[in-house]
């Protein structure tokens, strides 16, 4: 057990090494990193197809995808017109920085204005690998129940934004919003919490907002880089 | 990274030693051990719940709760009368059997009829740890999207059961029922597909039955133990 720890530290170091080289390259490159992490069924490939909806006529975007299997995602994305690649990771449970890097080798995903990582669906082991994104991005669906921030901490307090979606539902879930937005204040009193539906169209103008606004902050230099 | 795959193989190789263990001393107290796993929030305490509300009064039930944090699975099931014990991971995205004998030497949980583990939310990393199970069930609720089992097959492909879950928001949400049957019946022919739902109580009769089934199988050593 004590190997395993020792073993999986050493890896986590390498994976940091490997992040620092990534985010050098992005940073030069002006180009601001999300790395969206959710539960499976979150709605994070909704969310990303309207954010290019919105976004894909006035701005570069681009999208990696991470599964444990099938090329679904990185379809739907490319087929709104996007270059999105897709990473399989057979059987692994996040992303890693190395995968990442052999993306933007592979696939012409560079130079964007954002690129997006669309993590493994899985709202624990993605938490601790950093992949040279300028910020972490929780999704939530109000499906999956209010009591999450508090059961899964670690990725409600790293994620710079919290969004809750598939709000279109509040109506048929039991899902106390106010209590979900003082949980994610508590764990992350810094953070922004947003409500959004891809079905009712709630929050994305907002969404596409902040991350303009994340956007142009990295660009004067007002942001602190890093995760 | 190859040092890394080594030894998690040597930790897995461990824990099936520890599984094999707790497995002969499930089938010594004849008691049906039940993994529960599925992404966060698609209702497995509330399923259990349900559970408990129709069995508890002719079988002795027993329940040990995997979490990152929070004692709140447990705190429900206990509410309800029946032994819980709350494993808390601490960071660690699923249960392995060290925990689970762990948890049986801390709390009075056998001799039962029935014993549910119900692992960590993470549709991923539980798949491979065995705990002494007799079956692995997977449950999805309707919310998460018609696309799962295609993309996390191994827990679709190992399941006994695959449980769908709050069928009362079928008809606000995009599930084609059909379809995900089809992908389970694909990756695990021999497995049972149930519909079910805690708000309206659909399926949840059958499933307690298909529970009951499978301890008689059990005690009259007419199924095949292990997962």
């Amino acid at each position: 057990m004590k190997q395993v720890v020792t073993v999986r530290r050493r890896a986590l170091a390498a994976n940091d090494e490997q992040a620092d080289v990534l985010r050098r390259r992005f940073d030069e490159a002006g180009t601001l990193v999300v790395n969206l992490i959710s539960s499976p069924g979150s709605g994070k490939t909704t969310l990303l197809e309207e954010t290019v909806r919105r976004l894909s006529g006035d701005f570069k975007l681009a999208v990696i995808e991470g599964d444990v299997a099938t090329e679904n995602d990185a379809g739907r994305l490319r087929a709104l017109g996007v270059p999105a690649h897709q990473v399989l990771t057979g059987g692994a449970c996040h992303l890693d920085a190395r995968q990442v890097a052999g993306a933007l080798e592979v696939a012409s995903l560079l130079p964007a204005d954002i690129l997006f990582i669309e993590n493994v669906g899985n709202l624990i082991c993605p938490t601790t690998y950093d992949l040279g994104e300028d910020c972490k991005i929780v999704a939530l669906s109000v499906a999956e129940g209010d009591d999450k921030p508090v059961k899964y901490p670690a990725i409600f307090a790293r994620a710079e934004i919290a969004v809750i979606t598939k709000s279109d539902l509040l109506p048929h879930v039991r899902f106390d919003l106010e209590s979900v937005r003082r949980q994610v204040a508590t764990l992350n009193p810094s953070g922004r919490f947003l409500v959004t539906s891809a079905a009712t169209g709630e929050g994305i103008d907002a969404w596409c907002a902040l991350l303009l606004g994340r956007l142009n902050a990295k660009r004067s230099g007002t942001s602190a880089a890093g995760s």
